[in-house]
């Protein structure tokens, strides 16, 4: 059974959702239309510390689909599914339609 | 569908004003009288925090028209339109007519 | 007689969590399925000072079990067990079952 | 049409003075007396924050003749002029008759 | 006559703690079990000072045994005898029987 | 006419003292007995902002005679005179007689 | 006539130690029984101010007796004396008999 991970910090739990890289029909999508870097954030971690020792929370929250940067964050296995941890301030921003 | 993109801490969305590089005629126009690397703000972040908590609000806004540095900045495609990425103390000042 | 560590500052003293490599039949499992880098806190340092003098509390506890980083940490021999030393801010997170 | 550019943080837009390199009767002036790297204050940033969320305000203001760093500062093109940016504590100091 | 040395800051002094390489009847021991690196801790500083000026006492107190890092220290000969001289975050924690 | 220069931040404008390399009657002095890197301020800035935004002055002042860095400094030109400019905390200390 | 130095900040001005190489009856000494480094505090900076503006004292003073590191320090000679500047941390600590 896979574990649940709670990151520590501002860490981001991120599942990262792959683009179709072909039609339902079969047909190859060029490499240009799947660019997008994104993901959806499984879980946060409680921030991190201020100098002066005030929590700091973290900027996105469970749910949101952020957009990744294109190197960096750490990768994570559960159970047989693949996620990645990013520290908050390395992603991008929030994606909404 | 285009995914709107709301940028996390500083981070500014930049569309990048391509000048035009022939005349309406079709003459090329030289390097030099294109050089200008500006762009219009698309969307900001927040703002990110000052060490006691405070949050520090991006200093360029929606609509403004910002000069760009040479190099940094990160690409980022929504849709079919390509943006970029920029910390606003990485924007070197807002241009006026 | 094995010696007791009491870190100092905010480290963490882990016991890693070796996971099976072969099933109890004897068969060899894949690598994939054994790659989770976890392990078990078997102490804590009492934490850091911030910049203005108050401790801020190391972020996991004796007895979790923490997602571990690829790299870094250092070996530490007591008796003859082998342990590791982590920073706190440089484990991942904490996994649940 | 020019643009007008308005500096972000503690940057200074700088006209640079070119010195005569020949005199008006056309001969050459040797190097050594047009040394001075100097140039004119176009329009400065309104400042950065301290760490405390402060403004502290540029050093130099419009009309100011400073004298500039040996490297540094990057150059921008407004309409067929040519100038410089530097953060005002590149700056090395103001220059009075 | 040996000196005796006061650390400054918060740096300690430390006797290195050298494992039997042999037992009492001349037998060689294999590297392993002499591996840890311990000190006892003959001296400390009087700490460092925080941002704002109050006084970070030194974590580890004279009589201590202490876990080393593997590299670091400088080596300090006051008579005969050879000494460690570490600032008291690169200790890694305390030992207790 | 040389212009007048005021230092911006904590710089400060030395006139380096070149000491004698011969004596009055041509004598050669040895290089060793001219070695001290000395020269006199002639103008400091007003200081720099503490994080907290106060000003902390410059710790020399016009007129002192200091010990220079055997590095560093900025040459600068002024009329056909040769200063450096120096931070003040590159400054060794003051020589008096 | 040798001039008089006051450091600036946390610089101390040391005068080394120079351990006799051979004994009074002209036998050379092995290196080992002279390693240690060693000063004699001749002048002190008045100290640095921390982040908020509060002066820091020099935590060495004169007629110390120093332990210094193995490499660092700037020469500086003095009339025909030769001495050493040292950031008072770069100070390993205070001998005593």
């Amino acid at each position: 059974m896979a574990k649940r991970l709670i990151p520590l910090f501002n860490r981001v739990l991120v599942e990262k959702i792959v683009p179709p890289s072909k039609t339902n029909a079969g047909i190859l999508l060029p490499e240009k239309s799947t660019k997008l870097n994104s993901g959806k954030v499984i879980a946060t971690g409680p921030g991190t510390c201020s100098k002066d020792g005030k929590l700091i929370p973290v900027s996105v929250k469970e749910g949101d689909t952020v957009l990744l940067p294109e190197y960096g964050g750490s990768e994570v296995k559960l159970g047989d599914k693949e996620y990645h941890l990013y520290r908050d301030d390395d992603i991008l921003g929030t994606l909404h339609d």
